[in-house]
């Protein structure tokens, strides 16, 4: 697999040096080890097979120069990978979804501040429209004509829907056996879509054999060569956050755990914030969220490890269920770290809480939300989570997406006469 | 049927006196006979039977007290019969979604300047959670307890979810058979939901039954006694296409019909507009768009009647499928008067355009958008549509709710291996 840069360094420019099409990106650096490479479509470490992450130099990013932005996650284009003109470019400009104060929901569980962060209101319903939009940037910059990915299921929609908008070329590839409603939402936006006769685990080693191979050249795979990058766009979710609650830092976040990435990032947006000064500095705690289906992170974290033993997924919560969750070290450590915690619901504790959801705020979530309310559920019932303290759960997707977990249906049916309704006793 | 107001004329106010719960409404008024009533759950004229519809006495609204308010709807609650407080009660906040610049598919059309309104992007991804919102808060100012409707689809959801978030009980009402889908959807927010062995028009009898039964006390039917105040929430897509186009009107709109109340609703917002100086008088053209097997007002339209014809549906839009439309008359009208006109598209033609929006824009429409857009391509065909002008068309709703209707599928099925992707010829 190739993991150094396929492009010149003249293209790219050279570590510690900023590029106008990065805006204040200046390299890319080990999460492990700390060596930095310039800004090219890399994401392992040379020297110990780390992960990159993005590297910034930031300035002159003010509430008041956020305020006067975009309507979408561009207004924070100043702390994030891309040109400054981003906005003015064909994509899906995601991003500012309400951040809803749940008050019916926190009465029914006892809590004094309770807000939902509903990326369900994305273009394609998902927060993934957040991460695919940075990776599309790095994908033009780099001069790539094909935007591509495994999926099974939001990231398929979210890279077609981008691809289509900013005129790239898509391939998608997708395990076999997936949900119809699926297949149409990635096959709409006319890119390919390829199945492959095998796991997801076997999509993967795929496309990263393609990557290393000719037939690979100009494609750019949003969570693998241009993973760095993409994985930036979960910080908008901790932007956003903040300034919704008037640049506010709130007391305790739940957050679900796919690769363990999307958490990871709010809790480095937080921290730009306060170094920033964009937010005055306070202790928060992260909880993390798993479905006891595919919850090796939250089994390590019971167990006090610091590495986890991958699983086999096992759960509704299909976009959770990756069993060898590359941020898991990343994940115990911040949950250990702001003084959160990191726990897993049942199956059916991820329907009640998708229903709960709905009853009470007339929000549907996907089952990751399910899994985020359901934690929270269960953290607050063991004492863990502090029903007092200001808190913000994710909704990262629509429950219109993973309809066949919830099984709800019709209270009655009648004959269409008044007496028919009035006998089966359902007027209240 | 109880066409009268059930509650005291102290309640509601005389006609032609303000109350603060209908902000500037004034009265409702006959659209036939002029007749005027007071702000009640009323909905028909006790002179002609004509449809009731708000009148308003508005003052003080300006685009900078729009710009300073909420970022939904209720930034034109000013122009609304909603109390100035709106945004401070629980409901779903709608509105604002995306006015998307559509050069690609503008490009392909041969156009100059086309943006497509997409309401996939509220709450529950479709333009009734507009329509609802202000029928809700009717339903509270009339001391209603239960919100109800009869619908096939979205307007079910939209009742759900917005009942939940404003702690009201809910009661849908639902023909048998409908798509596992919409039953979920219907479903999930804890309302009842009753299935009415019968078609769409026996669930609606029943519904006029229902009304004028004393079991049906208490009960605010968003779609009927609530009618007048919910069709005004229409209005809101004229408001922020004119807002978002930075106050300018665009010369031509595509609109879907279903009742027709939607198409006739824009254009009194337009007028509104114009009236109030919010922006400069100019022309604009107003199109209709139907499918073919429910195409009762293109039907007129193209024989030159000012009266329909009512039909059975037969089409995949099944969101648009009302045989008779009650605003038909209406919405001809309007057609002739501002030079624009009726067109119908075939179930295979909305499929393809469906296709063609996401393709281009990454939007993934439900099939009212393939509607709007495919009677676009047929009028620009024709030469009635102008090229050449500023135009706006309507996506009311989201893909993920009528995916039978587009069957997009895999590309191709291969072995997890890069050899079969190379054999399979499918690198471009
Ligand atoms: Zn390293
Ligand atoms: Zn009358």
């Amino acid at each position: 697999m190739a993991i150094t840069a396929t492009h010149s360094a003249a293209e790219t420019g050279t570590p510690g040096s900023a590029s106008p099409s990065f805006g204040p990106a200046v390299a890319l650096s080990c999460r492990e080890c700390g060596e930095r490479y310039p800004l090219g479509p890399v994401f392992a470490c040379e020297q110990c097979f780390g992960p990159l992450e993005v590297a910034y130099e930031f300035s002159g990013v003010t509430r008041e120069s956020i305020a006067a932005g975009p309507r979408s996650i561009w207004r924070y284009a100043g702390l994030l990978p891309v040109p400054a003109d981003v906005a003015a470019k064909p994509n899906l400009a995601p991003g500012l979804t309400k951040l809803v104060r749940a008050d019916n929901l926190a009465r029914e569980l006892g809590m004094r501040a309770l807000h939902v962060k509903d990326d369900s209101g994305n273009p394609t319903h998902s927060f993934k429209d957040r991460v695919v939009a940075i990776a599309l940037e790095a994908a033009r910059t780099f001069g790539f004509t094909t935007l591509s990915c495994s999926s099974t299921g939001n990231l398929a929609g979210a890279v077609g829907a981008a691809a289509a908008r900013a005129g790239l070329r898509a391939c998608v590839f997708i395990p076999t056996g997936l949900e119809p409603g699926k297949v149409v939402m990635a096959a709409v936006y006319g890119g390919q879509l390829i199945a492959i006769d095998g796991s997801y685990d076997d999509v993967n080693r795929f496309c990263s054999e393609l990557i290393g191979d000719p037939a690979g050249e100009g494609w750019g795979f949003v969570n693998v060569n241009l993973r760095p990058y993409y994985a930036e766009g979960s910080k908008t979710l901790a932007y956003e956050i903040a300034e919704q609650l008037d640049w506010r830092l709130p007391d305790q976040l739940v957050i679900p755990i796919a690769s363990g990435s999307q958490l990871t990032k709010v809790d480095k947006g937080l921290r730009e914030l306060i170094a920033l000064g964009l937010v005055e500095e306070k202790p928060y705690k992260i909880f993390g969220a798993q479905a006891t289906g595919c919850s090796p992170v939250a089994t390590a974290y019971k167990a006090g490890r610091e590495v986890i033993q991958p699983v086999k997924p096992d759960t509704i919560a299909k976009s959770l269920a990756i069993g060898n969750p590359a941020d898991a070290p990343y994940v115990l450590d911040i949950a250990r770290r702001t003084g959160g915690a990191v726990e897993d619901v049942s199956d059916p504790e991820i329907v009640d809480a998708i229903k709960l959801l709905a009853r009470t705020e007339g929000i549907f979530a996907e089952t990751a939300g399910g899994v985020t309310l359901g934690v929270l559920r269960k953290l607050l019932a063991a004492g863990t989570l502090d029903p007092d303290a200001e808190t913000v759960v994710l909704n990262t997707g629509d429950g219109l997406k993973t309809l066949d977990a919830v099984g709800a249906g019709v209270t009655a049916t009648i004959k269409p006469s008044l007496d028919a309704f009035l006998e089966a006793g359902l007027v209240r």
